[in-house]
Protein backbone atom coordinates (compact mmCIF):
# COMPACT_ATOMS: atom_id res chain seq x y z
CA UNK A 1 0.00 0.00 0.00
CA UNK A 2 1.79 3.01 -1.02
CA UNK A 3 1.93 6.21 1.01
CA UNK A 4 -0.84 8.30 -0.99
CA UNK A 5 -3.37 5.39 -0.62
CA UNK A 6 -2.91 5.09 3.22
CA UNK A 7 -4.13 8.97 3.34
CA UNK A 8 -6.91 8.44 1.34
CA UNK A 9 -7.96 5.66 3.50
CA UNK A 10 -7.32 7.88 6.55
CA UNK A 11 -9.90 10.36 5.50
CA UNK A 12 -12.41 7.81 3.70
CA UNK A 13 -12.26 5.27 6.28
CA UNK A 14 -12.19 5.97 10.01
CA UNK A 15 -14.48 8.75 11.11
CA UNK A 16 -14.56 8.86 15.47
CA UNK A 17 -14.62 6.77 18.38
CA UNK A 18 -18.22 5.66 18.10
CA UNK A 19 -18.57 3.66 21.57
CA UNK A 20 -16.54 3.22 24.52
CA UNK A 21 -18.15 0.08 26.43
CA UNK A 22 -17.54 -0.76 29.52
CA UNK A 23 -17.98 -3.73 31.33
CA UNK A 24 -20.08 -3.67 34.88
CA UNK A 25 -21.27 -5.80 37.49
CA UNK A 26 -24.53 -4.44 38.51
CA UNK A 27 -25.99 -1.76 35.75
CA UNK A 28 -28.24 0.01 37.81
CA UNK A 29 -25.55 0.99 40.59
CA UNK A 30 -22.80 2.10 37.92
CA UNK A 31 -25.82 3.89 35.81
CA UNK A 32 -26.45 6.27 38.88
CA UNK A 33 -22.33 7.07 39.14
CA UNK A 34 -22.18 7.66 35.63
CA UNK A 35 -25.39 10.07 35.35
CA UNK A 36 -23.82 11.72 38.29
CA UNK A 37 -20.18 11.90 36.51
CA UNK A 38 -21.81 12.39 32.68
CA UNK A 39 -24.33 15.29 33.97
CA UNK A 40 -26.88 13.49 31.85
CA UNK A 41 -29.32 11.10 32.27
CA UNK A 42 -29.10 7.56 30.97
CA UNK A 43 -32.62 7.26 29.65
CA UNK A 44 -33.71 3.68 29.45
CA UNK A 45 -32.12 0.51 30.01
CA UNK A 46 -31.93 -1.55 26.90
CA UNK A 47 -31.58 -5.16 26.66
CA UNK A 48 -29.86 -7.19 23.98
CA UNK A 49 -30.81 -10.94 24.49
CA UNK A 50 -28.30 -12.13 21.48
CA UNK A 51 -25.94 -10.12 22.65
CA UNK A 52 -26.66 -11.61 26.83
CA UNK A 53 -26.41 -8.04 27.69
CA UNK A 54 -28.01 -5.37 29.03
CA UNK A 55 -26.77 -1.48 28.24
CA UNK A 56 -26.76 1.75 29.27
CA UNK A 57 -25.87 4.42 26.69
CA UNK A 58 -24.53 8.10 27.07
CA UNK A 59 -23.86 10.68 24.46
CA UNK A 60 -20.31 12.42 25.07
CA UNK A 61 -19.54 14.42 22.17
CA UNK A 62 -19.03 12.14 19.32
CA UNK A 63 -19.07 8.59 21.35
CA UNK A 64 -21.22 7.31 23.26
CA UNK A 65 -20.15 5.99 26.57
CA UNK A 66 -22.11 2.09 27.33
CA UNK A 67 -22.69 0.53 30.10
CA UNK A 68 -22.55 -3.00 29.84
CA UNK A 69 -24.45 -6.35 32.25
CA UNK A 70 -24.14 -9.80 32.10
CA UNK A 71 -27.60 -11.18 31.02
CA UNK A 72 -27.48 -14.88 32.08
CA UNK A 73 -24.48 -17.16 33.43
CA UNK A 74 -22.91 -17.00 30.21
CA UNK A 75 -22.42 -13.75 29.02
CA UNK A 76 -18.88 -12.54 27.85
CA UNK A 77 -19.14 -9.81 30.32
CA UNK A 78 -19.26 -12.17 32.93
CA UNK A 79 -16.00 -13.86 31.69
CA UNK A 80 -14.42 -10.64 30.87
CA UNK A 81 -15.23 -9.17 34.64
CA UNK A 82 -13.92 -12.52 36.05
CA UNK A 83 -11.10 -12.30 34.43
CA UNK A 84 -10.24 -8.76 34.75
CA UNK A 85 -12.75 -7.03 36.55
CA UNK A 86 -14.97 -4.33 35.65
CA UNK A 87 -13.52 -1.80 33.03
CA UNK A 88 -13.42 -1.09 29.31
CA UNK A 89 -14.85 -4.14 27.34
CA UNK A 90 -14.62 -2.44 23.78
CA UNK A 91 -14.21 0.16 21.82
CA UNK A 92 -15.92 0.67 18.33
CA UNK A 93 -14.86 3.23 15.63
CA UNK A 94 -16.67 4.38 13.26
CA UNK A 95 -16.14 3.63 9.55
CA UNK A 96 -17.74 4.64 6.22
CA UNK A 97 -18.16 1.43 4.40
CA UNK A 98 -18.20 -1.70 6.25
CA UNK A 99 -17.36 -4.02 3.96
CA UNK A 100 -14.13 -2.42 2.54
CA UNK A 101 -12.84 -1.86 5.85
CA UNK A 102 -13.52 -5.76 6.58
CA UNK A 103 -11.38 -7.12 3.33
CA UNK A 104 -8.63 -3.82 4.20
CA UNK A 105 -8.32 -5.51 7.75
CA UNK A 106 -8.47 -9.14 6.29
CA UNK A 107 -5.56 -8.37 4.31
CA UNK A 108 -3.48 -6.52 6.58
CA UNK A 109 -3.92 -9.61 8.80
CA UNK A 110 -6.24 -8.81 11.36
CA UNK A 111 -8.85 -11.35 12.96
CA UNK A 112 -12.52 -10.88 13.10
CA UNK A 113 -14.36 -12.84 15.38
CA UNK A 114 -17.38 -13.39 13.06
CA UNK A 115 -17.06 -14.50 9.46
CA UNK A 116 -19.16 -11.57 7.99
CA UNK A 117 -20.75 -8.06 9.76
CA UNK A 118 -23.86 -8.26 11.55
CA UNK A 119 -26.96 -5.81 11.56
CA UNK A 120 -26.45 -3.95 15.46
CA UNK A 121 -28.76 -1.26 17.05
CA UNK A 122 -30.68 1.21 14.61
CA UNK A 123 -29.82 -1.43 11.95
CA UNK A 124 -26.21 -0.69 11.68
CA UNK A 125 -23.81 -2.88 10.48
CA UNK A 126 -21.08 -4.51 13.06
CA UNK A 127 -17.73 -6.47 13.10
CA UNK A 128 -15.43 -7.51 15.75
CA UNK A 129 -12.28 -7.80 15.25
CA UNK A 130 -10.44 -10.19 17.42
CA UNK A 131 -8.46 -8.41 20.46
CA UNK A 132 -5.50 -10.93 19.99
CA UNK A 133 -4.80 -8.76 16.71
CA UNK A 134 -4.97 -5.46 18.33
CA UNK A 135 -2.97 -5.99 21.35
CA UNK A 136 -6.28 -6.97 24.07
CA UNK A 137 -8.59 -4.53 23.19
CA UNK A 138 -11.60 -5.64 21.29
CA UNK A 139 -12.54 -3.63 18.65
CA UNK A 140 -15.71 -3.28 17.05
CA UNK A 141 -16.55 -1.43 13.89
CA UNK A 142 -19.76 0.17 13.30
CA UNK A 143 -21.26 1.68 10.30
CA UNK B 1 -29.18 20.13 42.01
CA UNK B 2 -32.30 20.99 40.73
CA UNK B 3 -32.89 19.82 36.46
CA UNK B 4 -32.30 23.06 34.90
CA UNK B 5 -29.18 24.02 36.49
CA UNK B 6 -28.21 19.99 35.87
CA UNK B 7 -29.30 21.07 32.27
CA UNK B 8 -26.66 23.65 31.99
CA UNK B 9 -23.63 22.03 33.49
CA UNK B 10 -24.30 19.29 30.99
CA UNK B 11 -23.83 21.74 27.88
CA UNK B 12 -20.82 23.77 29.56
CA UNK B 13 -18.82 21.06 31.33
CA UNK B 14 -17.89 17.92 29.25
CA UNK B 15 -17.64 18.33 25.55
CA UNK B 16 -16.30 15.03 24.40
CA UNK B 17 -14.20 11.96 25.28
CA UNK B 18 -10.51 13.48 24.53
CA UNK B 19 -8.59 10.20 25.08
CA UNK B 20 -8.83 7.04 25.45
CA UNK B 21 -5.22 5.17 26.67
CA UNK B 22 -4.52 2.16 26.61
CA UNK B 23 -1.82 0.13 28.41
CA UNK B 24 0.38 -2.10 26.66
CA UNK B 25 3.98 -4.60 27.08
CA UNK B 26 5.64 -3.44 24.16
CA UNK B 27 4.87 0.04 22.68
CA UNK B 28 6.66 -0.37 19.33
CA UNK B 29 4.95 -3.72 18.83
CA UNK B 30 1.60 -1.96 19.25
CA UNK B 31 2.38 1.10 17.71
CA UNK B 32 2.96 -1.23 14.28
CA UNK B 33 -0.48 -2.51 15.49
CA UNK B 34 -2.92 0.68 15.61
CA UNK B 35 -0.89 2.09 12.62
CA UNK B 36 -2.38 -0.81 10.87
CA UNK B 37 -5.63 -0.69 12.21
CA UNK B 38 -5.81 3.36 12.77
CA UNK B 39 -4.87 3.74 9.12
CA UNK B 40 -2.21 6.84 10.15
CA UNK B 41 1.08 7.22 11.72
CA UNK B 42 1.92 7.92 15.29
CA UNK B 43 4.65 10.33 14.87
CA UNK B 44 7.09 9.89 17.20
CA UNK B 45 7.07 8.41 20.69
CA UNK B 46 7.18 10.96 23.55
CA UNK B 47 8.49 9.91 26.82
CA UNK B 48 6.75 11.70 30.07
CA UNK B 49 9.43 10.47 33.19
CA UNK B 50 7.04 12.09 35.64
CA UNK B 51 4.74 10.22 34.91
CA UNK B 52 6.68 6.67 34.23
CA UNK B 53 5.08 6.32 30.81
CA UNK B 54 6.17 6.44 27.13
CA UNK B 55 3.42 6.95 24.78
CA UNK B 56 2.34 6.83 21.37
CA UNK B 57 -0.74 8.60 20.14
CA UNK B 58 -3.20 8.64 17.38
CA UNK B 59 -5.66 11.29 16.30
CA UNK B 60 -9.79 9.62 15.92
CA UNK B 61 -12.26 12.35 15.40
CA UNK B 62 -12.36 14.68 18.58
CA UNK B 63 -10.08 11.50 20.51
CA UNK B 64 -6.81 10.69 20.82
CA UNK B 65 -6.14 7.02 21.27
CA UNK B 66 -3.01 6.71 23.73
CA UNK B 67 -0.77 3.48 23.87
CA UNK B 68 1.44 3.88 27.13
CA UNK B 69 4.09 1.40 28.40
CA UNK B 70 5.29 1.71 31.47
CA UNK B 71 9.26 3.14 32.21
CA UNK B 72 10.86 1.69 34.99
CA UNK B 73 9.61 -1.33 37.81
CA UNK B 74 7.36 0.95 39.50
CA UNK B 75 5.51 2.58 36.84
CA UNK B 76 1.50 2.33 37.10
CA UNK B 77 1.23 1.15 33.97
CA UNK B 78 3.34 -2.24 34.76
CA UNK B 79 0.92 -3.11 37.53
CA UNK B 80 -2.10 -2.43 35.99
CA UNK B 81 -1.14 -5.06 33.21
CA UNK B 82 -0.05 -7.27 35.66
CA UNK B 83 -3.27 -7.51 37.75
CA UNK B 84 -5.47 -7.20 34.22
CA UNK B 85 -3.74 -7.66 31.48
CA UNK B 86 -3.20 -5.25 28.63
CA UNK B 87 -6.43 -2.94 27.66
CA UNK B 88 -7.63 0.18 28.44
CA UNK B 89 -5.86 1.80 31.23
CA UNK B 90 -7.92 5.47 31.55
CA UNK B 91 -10.50 7.49 29.59
CA UNK B 92 -9.98 11.59 29.73
CA UNK B 93 -13.50 13.86 29.62
CA UNK B 94 -12.75 17.15 28.33
CA UNK B 95 -14.31 20.18 30.53
CA UNK B 96 -14.34 23.41 30.20
CA UNK B 97 -13.08 24.63 33.49
CA UNK B 98 -11.24 22.43 35.79
CA UNK B 99 -11.34 23.98 38.65
CA UNK B 100 -15.43 24.13 38.94
CA UNK B 101 -15.30 20.41 37.40
CA UNK B 102 -13.50 19.35 40.17
CA UNK B 103 -15.64 21.32 43.28
CA UNK B 104 -18.64 20.17 41.65
CA UNK B 105 -17.70 16.10 41.18
CA UNK B 106 -15.74 16.51 44.85
CA UNK B 107 -19.17 17.77 46.02
CA UNK B 108 -21.29 14.51 44.02
CA UNK B 109 -18.92 12.25 46.34
CA UNK B 110 -16.46 11.04 43.23
CA UNK B 111 -12.47 11.46 44.91
CA UNK B 112 -9.00 12.59 42.98
CA UNK B 113 -6.35 10.80 43.09
CA UNK B 114 -4.43 14.07 43.96
CA UNK B 115 -5.82 16.94 46.09
CA UNK B 116 -5.51 19.50 43.10
CA UNK B 117 -4.69 19.51 39.41
CA UNK B 118 -1.43 19.42 38.16
CA UNK B 119 -0.14 20.96 34.16
CA UNK B 120 0.13 17.92 31.52
CA UNK B 121 0.87 17.58 27.67
CA UNK B 122 0.68 21.54 26.28
CA UNK B 123 -0.01 23.54 29.16
CA UNK B 124 -3.24 21.68 29.79
CA UNK B 125 -4.62 21.07 33.60
CA UNK B 126 -5.44 17.29 34.21
CA UNK B 127 -6.66 15.59 37.46
CA UNK B 128 -7.40 12.09 37.74
CA UNK B 129 -10.85 10.37 39.51
CA UNK B 130 -10.43 7.47 41.35
CA UNK B 131 -11.46 4.35 40.13
CA UNK B 132 -13.31 3.05 42.96
CA UNK B 133 -15.61 5.80 42.89
CA UNK B 134 -16.16 5.36 39.03
CA UNK B 135 -16.45 1.91 38.72
CA UNK B 136 -13.24 0.57 37.58
CA UNK B 137 -12.71 2.53 35.09
CA UNK B 138 -9.67 5.53 35.80
CA UNK B 139 -11.44 8.81 34.43
CA UNK B 140 -9.03 12.06 33.59
CA UNK B 141 -10.34 15.63 33.59
CA UNK B 142 -8.69 17.74 30.75
CA UNK B 143 -9.05 21.21 30.77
Amino acid sequence: MTGTFARHTIVTMIRYVDQVAIAVKNLDEKVKIYESLLLQSAGSIEEVRSEKVKLAMFQVGETKIELLEGIGPDSPIHKFIEKRGEGVHHMALKVDDMDRAINMYKEKGFTFIEPAPRVGAEGSKVAFIHPKSTGGVLIELVE
